[in-house]
């Protein structure tokens, strides 16, 4: 499995220099930055010997753009899943948790950290297949970003040359794709509107969790177009009625 | 087991207050640092809610005085054991190994961590029990040094609320009069003064894996009484025999 690590929005030079550093420490080479500063002689005196892959950081301008072409989206918080949203942070992973998670997987994790202060946001926590929190100390969990950045990458410092099994895992733009039938299927069913986000947040929890492949992303979507169809026919059939009374 | 960060003459100050914030991250307390630079106002920016703490880091001339009564002493390095001063560095443990071995243990481990350029001279690293480096890539295994300590941190989070057993280990105290003692037993006994230092730090080694207990120190230190007593009692009565003849 190769890693991408994505820093949405960071605020300041020095953590990204800092960042750079740190893959190239544990041999990763994949940096994406959502809307960063500008990236000036601070950053690159950080970045030590890993100028290099510091130059080579692809700049972004969404979430979406820096997901692109990756297969399992992760995305890091300090805050653990006590809020009344019990979807949207449940079944935080640990580092090593996720480590035991993607060895031995094909295909490219998005690792998502969020903003110096504020983190990720609601929306683009939600977005993510899965939720992973540092096991901090809860009087002050709140981690320096480039901190983080390096215990989960020294957890999964040997992910990218693991076995690779032979399951293509399902891409983002599969699961999104997935997804979006879904919620389209929802609201062709009626499903109460008040419902419905919490219903989807918690199938891309599940479904997450489950490590869906690109087959089993089409057999899915195979069922629901097949039960849209047989919606559709209903439908045609009673309008074929009721235009006969 | 107790966990006692000590930062040998630290450079910088923003390494000081990140290394102060991610100790409260994990519930670490014990900050000492060996000369630092003076602690002003970037430090305490970047310590962020681990001001606390950073003001009560105690600050010491020299590693001795920063590992008084502590019981295992660790430092830590970037370069592994290829050198042909074989003990130094040899069977350096991953910070994994390192929980393994002082987890359910009692007492102080004092890590030791070095200067951002040239970290802890040879002098200090033979110094110490357990040597410990984080498995980065041979490209390029120097890390910033509070990016080092989060990953050791972060590895023995657990370790001081982890079961403790009721062996009592070796403070260093005891350890060092050990080694004075053997040191001056190899005098004693001719020992060949240019093997003695590889074989002091090779009983270093071998003792610091075995983490010695305090009877442990004691019953040794009581067999080169002993030793020394003999020789001691045969000099005398060479003595007497060479004056009566």
């Amino acid at each position: 499995m190769e890693v991408r690590t994505v820093l949405v929005e960071p605020k300041t030079e020095e953590n990204i220099g800092a960042v750079a550093r740190v893959l190239k420490n544990f041999g990763f080479h994949e940096l994406y930055m959502v809307k960063p500063p500008c990236i000036g002689t601070k950053a690159m005196a950080v970045a030590s010997h890993a100028r290099d892959l510091l130059k080579s950081a692809r700049i972004v301008d969404t979430v979406e753009e820096a997901v692109e072409k990756t297969t399992i989206v992760a995305g890091t918080t300090a805050r653990r899943g006590i809020s009344g949203r019990k979807h949207l942070r449940l079944h935080a992973l640990t580092p090593y948790e996720l480590k035991t998670k993607v060895k031995d997987r094909n295909g490219v994790l998005a690792l998502l950290f969020g903003r110096e202060d504020t983190g990720l946001q609601n929306e683009e926590l939600k977005r993510c297949d899965l939720v992973v929190t540092i096991p901090a100390v809860e009087e002050y969990p709140v981690m320096n970003l480039s901190h983080a950045v390096a215990i989960i990458i020294y957890e999964l410092r040997d992910v990218e040359s693991s076995r690779r099994d032979t399951v293509k895992l399902a891409s983002v733009e599969d699961k999104e794709r997935l997804f979006t039938h879904i919620q389209a299927f929802l609201d062709e069913i009626g499903y109460k509107p008040h419902k419905k986000e919490e219903t989807m947040l918690m199938l891309r929890r599940v479904f997450g969790r489950a490590e869906l492949t690109a087959g089993e992303v089409r057999t899915m979507r195979g069922i629901l177009r097949k039960a849209e169809w047989k919606l559709s026919d209903l439908k045609t059939i009673l309008l074929q009625k009721s235009a006969k009374v």
